[in-house]
């Protein structure tokens, strides 16, 4: 073959190379524009599904308590994603994701303040931009006052809240997270929480714990040795929460894979799906046996339990996993809702049998259900240092709110509800409502 | 360089520029591993659309029934998501798509207990994994129970009712679909339903029909000859229940493309809100002149009904048919609810007019408009035979249950509300609310 | 042609066909087909995502206003979604998107009656098909009514809405829209808006304003020369609407880059939700401020202003910017809506604070914001151009409305409710309402 014709042929070879790299083509972990494209809009789905999560827990919350309250608990729902956005966008993306550099502790890192993309597109990362890493991270952070904000309702100081939200938010939530999703100690160690089981739901929980100590009961909820249940006021509300919150865990388990990728993608809501179904299974035949009747409240929270508790390992466990892993959570969460009030810590909404007890069994099951890469033991390390450390913070940041402005509202206040005595307003203005609750 | 290469390399460039202009060459049926990725992501999204149908549903029911059985309502809507994931893994997912060997008559087949993937990604299907069409059909299962939820609701009892969904919908549904996309002996002779006008939402209609005739009327509904209306007690509430579900049809018959083919997908969306909307007009219409008054229920119920009518064919009739579906579906809706209160079959919500009889319609419009390959013969064996079976399978099993438990709650149950007879709970703790109907 | 260049080349040709079976590449504009899909994919979402706040507006509007009014306004709102959709099939999409020629003073054109692709696929648009196109701008002409609703609502008569809203929708919104987006007048100006500040919020924000001039306050609101707060009368369904109405703003600014472009839509996002956040912060921190008190209301209309007024500018400026352009927004709504109560003039849900007076803002915030290629000067004339055709057609259309067969309800109507009065229904059966309000 002469020459001429041997050059453009490889001319044409340059062309074809030049083509599907940028085409489509995976050489060296590199993707396509199409597939960094197709990874990036599933990126933005999931991080539009993590947001409704927020009317999820805005609807949960209010209709789990009593309508005296509501306004109160719509607003720091409300304020909460305001200041998970803008905190995050402030301190909490850099705080979190800082890329702990060789030979760091990997416990403490900080990349400056604000957000700004240094490097764009798929030079970033091949499953999302920057902003949409940016995003979908900042509607998980505001997950974790959210949380808090039910197991505290019906009696915290709204303001004390809001401050309390934005440190734990701005501060300790993307610092603990920073020690596994950072690439951070925890990591090192082989710690696994695919999304969130512990990071979020745990961190949230453990707050959400300390808060309810240190505020307290609601009055006349534990009476004369007993428990008097004070019940929600909207059950539809509760439940469009629930759904929603379902729905929204298809962007937070789906869009934990940080790409579209098909096969992990799909399998991962199939086992979020089933343990969900298994958590409304478990915890109504609990509820069912134990308190003759099957109890509406509780088939909801066996949900929120199953898909809390898949969370940390909803990518490296079996089908028949799932199911186990849901039921035994939708049990959890009846025990631990009985056994609160036993021991007197008052959780309107049950947010930490959920988030907090299934939190932590979810985290403990990879290393029974998971495989032989993963350890409990090292599941039960990353458990009991997240917990030590979001109690502490937590425990402290409401101990000095109470010092200093108190983190309670007055007994009258109480007593005729926080939305006339925070916001002087209504939920349901109008509607003939006893007040006798 | 002779002449003829040159030529001949300039042909190969010309065809590279045109192949990967127009790109992505499926050859063989085999699609890029981006397509593969694009049509999964698409799938799961309108897997989760569908999902959404199911709050849609509680929400719809709830709001048109009386505030004395919302509780029970929603119970059994976040029971039936449960019990229609964990049947369908259990059984209905390989009742329903066997994969009919050459041969076989095509009625029934089965491939046994529990799912799990035996190909993966791209080789199971160019449209989706495995994981994502079963997680798809699970949740098109569970709506043919919901269905039967609406026309039984305020009156049976919740353990039977129960039972006869995890029977329903993890055998008798699966099964009847299986005749037609499970490739059985309905396929074979031509039979068409594009998304479920006939194999989901007839389906779940005629069974709906059996239940409500077994079931009888609710106590005060049909007395000394005339109709007395029962109200929704919550018709914000029954509002959003229809926009979730016109929403969740996004996925109900845009992810019944099985990928996501721009221009069918599109199309699809474009005929099926379309329809929607005359269904709007039309019930409207009708319901002005007839009684006088613009009815919010018979407009919701109207969007339903053309949505219903256009499952069927929304592929394959043209954009003016839509309008026209549609719209006739709404004029039925309103006919069909005063007829079956005429020959005093009680439906709260009017169910089995939006599903089974506008399911019929749409079916059948498939022959009307659908074009010279459908045969509106074929079209109507197909609803004649689904209903023969699907009716008398429903009827068989709430019959059964009627003669060993009972399938009605107490007369006095019934009047103090399902709420406290089957859940000691109130969905409305501390409202004021009116015992009296 | 010797045999080993043959041969080559045939190598060449296989390699070629694996190439684009894996493929793609861009050249010319052109993408590939995978590229087209996911285009498409994301449009179509985002067409979702824009219907789903239909039911955000009827949420919230519903929510904001008394109990008495409600079966009306969710009426109205399904309507409008129907109204939107035929209207723009018949003739809106055409003369919103005629394709002006060249010399053609690009104030009005229309392509005719009907719908229908003439091109396919990839040929129409590298960005989404036909179909899409249509579906994804029918969701947003609907909105321009809808917002008008909002400020008419509690007095004004039905029908004469309905027939404001065919016109409005189907012919003043779409002829107004191709100024801009239609490649008209304005475009060739250099006036600047991305989703819809001033094209959809300001169309429906003016309309609203002509609207409630000519229908008049609402009974008993502006009494013995003070203000009478008239509250909603559900807000948790307030609150629902506001969070579904922000999730609808994904689609609808990140829809509004019209392809899944990874960096431009996620960055639209980012600086979308960040106004929306710094609007609840603008909203609250006034109004605890100026009237002691933090407002529910006022936080949920702050998210609403910082959404309205980035969508102008959410492509073109900066993150800080959009933090700066909400927080004012959110201050401007509160000022607003005190404002237009000072002046008499009533709205009941604040929809021209909300959408005219932030869509101003958020318009001329791009020449203020975005960049030496934008100019305040251009961005004003487009304002004042659209402000004085939208309002004055509005105020024709109601004026003759006004003149033929009234606008308004009579006295004894809007005291009773408009539920009882134009739908003989009542949104709350069995709940004891207060009649006095």
């Amino acid at each position: 073959m002469n020459k001429k014709v041997c050059n453009t042929l490889k001319m044409i070879g340059l062309f074809l190379v030049g083509t599907t790299l940028a085409a489509s083509a995976q050489e060296d972990g590199g993707v396509s524009l199409e597939m960094f494209t197709i990874n990036n809009t599933w990126m933005m789905i999931a991080a539009a599904l993590v947001f409704l999560m927020h009317l999820g827990f805005a609807s949960l919350e209010s209709g789990m308590t009593r309508a005296k309250n509501t306004v109160n608990i719509l607003f720091k729902n409300t304020s909460i994603i305001a200041i998970g956005l803008l905190t995050y966008a402030l301190c909490g993306f850099n705080l979190m994701y800082p890329g702990f550099a060789e030979g760091s502790s990997g416990i403490f890192g900080f990349a400056g303040f604000g957000i700004g993309a240094e490097e764009v597109g798929i030079t970033y990362n091949t499953g999302y931009t920057y902003w949409t890493d940016f995003l979908f991270q900042a509607m998980f952070a505001a997950t974790a006052a959210t949380i808090v904000s039910g197991a505290v309702a019906e009696r915290i100081k709204l303001g004390s809240f809001l401050i309390f939200s934005v440190i734990y938010v701005g501060f300790v939530y993307p610092w603990l997270g920073s020690w596994k999703w950072g690439g951070g100690w925890l990591d090192a160690k082989g710690f696994y929480d695919f999304a969130g089981s512990t990071l979020v739901h745990g961190v949230g929980g453990w707050a959400a714990l300390a808060g309810a100590i240190l505020v307290g009961p609601r009055l006349g909820k534990y009476i004369s040795g007993g428990v008097k249940p004070i019940m929600g006021h909207n059950l539809p509300l509760a439940t469009i929460g629930v759904f929603l919150l379902w729905l929204g865990w298809f962007g937070f388990n789906g869009g934990s894979v940080l790409s579209a990728d098909p096969e992990l993608v799909s399998f991962v809501l199939v086992t979020t799906c089933l343990a969900a179904a298994a958590g409304i299974v478990g915890a109504t035949l609990i509820s069912w046996i134990h308190a003759k009747k099957p109890d509406l409240t509780m088939a909801l929270n066996g949900s929120l339990a199953g898909l809390v508790g898949i969370t940390a390992g909803a990518d490296v466990v079996g089908i028949i996993d799932s199911v186990v892993i849901g039921f035994v959570a939708g049990l959890l969460v009846y025990i631990s809702v009985v056994f609160f009030d036993k021991i007197k810590i008052d959780d309107p909404v049950g947010a930490i049998s959920v988030h907090l007890v299934c939190g932590i069994w979810g985290t403990l099951a990879v290393g029974i259900f998971g495989g032989s890469e993963f350890s409990i033991v090292t599941q039960a390390i990353g458990v009991v240092a997240y917990g030590a450390v979001a109690f502490t913070s937590a425990f402290i940041i409401f101990f000095v709110l109470k010092a200093i402005s108190g983190i309670r509202v007055s007994e009258e206040e109480e007593l005729i509800g926080l939305d006339i005595g925070e916001h002087s307003q209504e939920a349901y203005e109008g509607f003939q409502i006893f007040a006798t609750k």
